[in-house]
């Protein structure tokens, strides 16, 4: 059994905390709060060890919450760390903390780059990670992209470049102080956004250019994505691709899949933790072939995509198991979409 | 004077009134509405005659409105009829009422093409609607989309292709029954939207594929655009290009001008009627050359955009004035930003 610990269990933590209780050959060391709210004790009541920074104990004892130790504790009582603190702080951590303990840490994409050895994806590079001390997952956006562009080259279909553009949710749904309200705002007003260079720590060659725009959803990100591929190819193909790749879903219009929320919806329905929707929700209707181009539209949940590549980073780094039999194990232990999906 | 009747006295058409009323070589014969609610109430404050349809003369004379006469005596009693009517009731008044009298008449962008004999944009083809029966002025996204082409090629940028995505708002400010709220909806989810077809009613031989969302916006239609030139050309050709056409307005972020809501803010500034922007809106800082690849940016603000098209239409089916001088003069009327703009 893996030991894991989640330092920072907020949007992402704490859903890869209960990823990682769904695990048979993992389990939770610990979680770190650095604040004794709802969350922290949402942690203590799922039976998590809650541990906190040296300087915030008193704080948590007095909100009535013992902590099982600070961070260096939790440190040595993992085999790996998984930081899914607020941009930047996963950084300041590595430099104060994890730098002292000889244990692997994964980082998430709230941090530059050259955090961590390699960037991750399951499906793209799964293998990379193995061994390595430092790991980072990519954030959504590239995760979401990183699947749909290797899905295409993994079933044959070559890619020429690609041009991508994001109305990203403006906020999650507890970002009670963010923003936009009825407006649509440049993110960033410069070209390319920074989810182009992202997927390429990961799709190295890739020809990609990013726009991006902030609108006010808090439910996912949408992208509508113009693809050249290096030839034409029957749509039929390229569907069939997007059918059989793991962590991508086909939403019919004509099953009633109009819209993100409806996409959430189903989530609900099934009864998914938090309705959460880790697939990358492509709008079948929009696949659509040109000559040599490709077009279509994808939703990206913003927080639970990255939830399932911290599962396999873990396994990656131990080489536990390998690259399909991983992915398999994880879709399979969160009950995502499996039906019609090739692993391997 | 050219006498001028708008039906329909709503979102366009009390706009395109008022902007009638702004010129010295056009006046209003009256205006028609079919609800005798606040709107035909500020219509006759203004001094409109106010029609409406034979069936409803009692509603409004219940209401305190004496109406003018109906529909056929306001077709009567005006030189050009401007038909600012919802989506396919244009149509409708064309074949009951205005095939029956021999006047001119200008449709809006939500009636298909060929409704008319000519698709309308003052800046790419002026002169087609020279003594034309039946005009159409095309639609808040397929005007702002051609000015910008056609901003390009008017000084020397060369087109290839255009592909653009839209984040439309998703209703106007007072469509209170419209949405979406927090979600992205595929508008359509199929690809193309209709958006690059009705460019092409106007700028015939241009490559175009559109994609569109609707967000949770009321202010501004929001587009990214990726357009292959015919060569490389530097981008202070594109920027200068953009900043001498009239009706297209720089936004730079370093000027505050970080969304839609501070360009719509600077209308309201100004002491614009009703907060309007009929200029596309260009972010220059999204301006971006990459080979022969151009990125940029623009809002279009969906309520007021096609105002200055409808009193250039009128002009040139009369043929009073060539292109420039009408562009100029509508621009000059309507307080358009005339800065730096080049008038022929």
């Amino acid at each position: 059994m893996i030991r894991v610990g989640i330092v920072g269990y907020g949007t992402i933590g704490k859903r890869i905390a209960d990823a990682v209780v769904a695990q048979d050959d993992m389990k939770i060391a610990g979680v770190l709060k650095v604040s004794p709210d709802y969350e922290a004790k949402v942690a203590v009541s799922r039976g998590f060890p809650v541990y906190t920074l040296p300087d915030r104990v008193e704080k948590f004892k007095k909100a009535g919450i013992e902590p099982a130790g600070t961070i260096e504790d939790l440190i040595k009582a993992s085999d790996v760390v998984v930081d899914a603190s607020p941009e930047d702080v996963g950084r300041e951590n590595k430099e104060k903390y994890y730098q002292r303990y000889d244990k692997p840490v994964i980082f998430q994409g709230g941090e530059e780059a050259d955090v961590a050895e390699v960037s991750f994806n399951a499906l793209a590079n799964y293998e990379e990670a193995r061994g390595k001390r430092y790991v980072r997952v990519v954030s959504c956006n590239t995760t979401g992209i990183t699947r749909v562009l290797t899905s295409l080259t993994l079933n044959g279909v070559g890619i020429k470049k690609a041009r991508i553009f994001i109305a990203r949710r403006g906020a999650d749904p507890k970002e009670h102080k963010k923003g936009p309200i009825n407006d649509v705002v440049p993110n960033p007003a410069t070209v390319p956004s920074h989810h182009g260079p992202d997927v390429q720590t990961i799709l190295r060659n890739v020809d990609i250019v990013t726009m991006a725009v902030a609108v006010p959803v808090t439910i996912m990100h949408m992208h509508m994505a113009y693809i050249e591929l290096d030839s034409a190819y029957p749509k039929d193909q390229v569907i069939e691709a997007f059918a059989k790749t793991p962590r991508i879903f086909l939403a019919d219009v004509g099953a009633g899949f109009q819209s993100l929320a409806q996409v959430i919806e189903y989530a609900r329905d099934l009864g998914r933790p938090r309705g959460d929707f880790p697939e990358v929700a492509v709008f079948r209707d929009s696949v659509t072939t040109h000559g040599n181009e490709l077009y279509l539209m994808y939703g990206v949940h913003q927080e639970s995509i990255v939830v399932p590549e911290n599962i396999d980073a873990i396994r990656s780094i131990f080489g536990t198991l390998p690259k399909w039999r991983s992915i398999e194990k994880t879709d399979k232990s969160l009950k995502l979409t499996t039906e019609g999906k090739r692993y391997g």
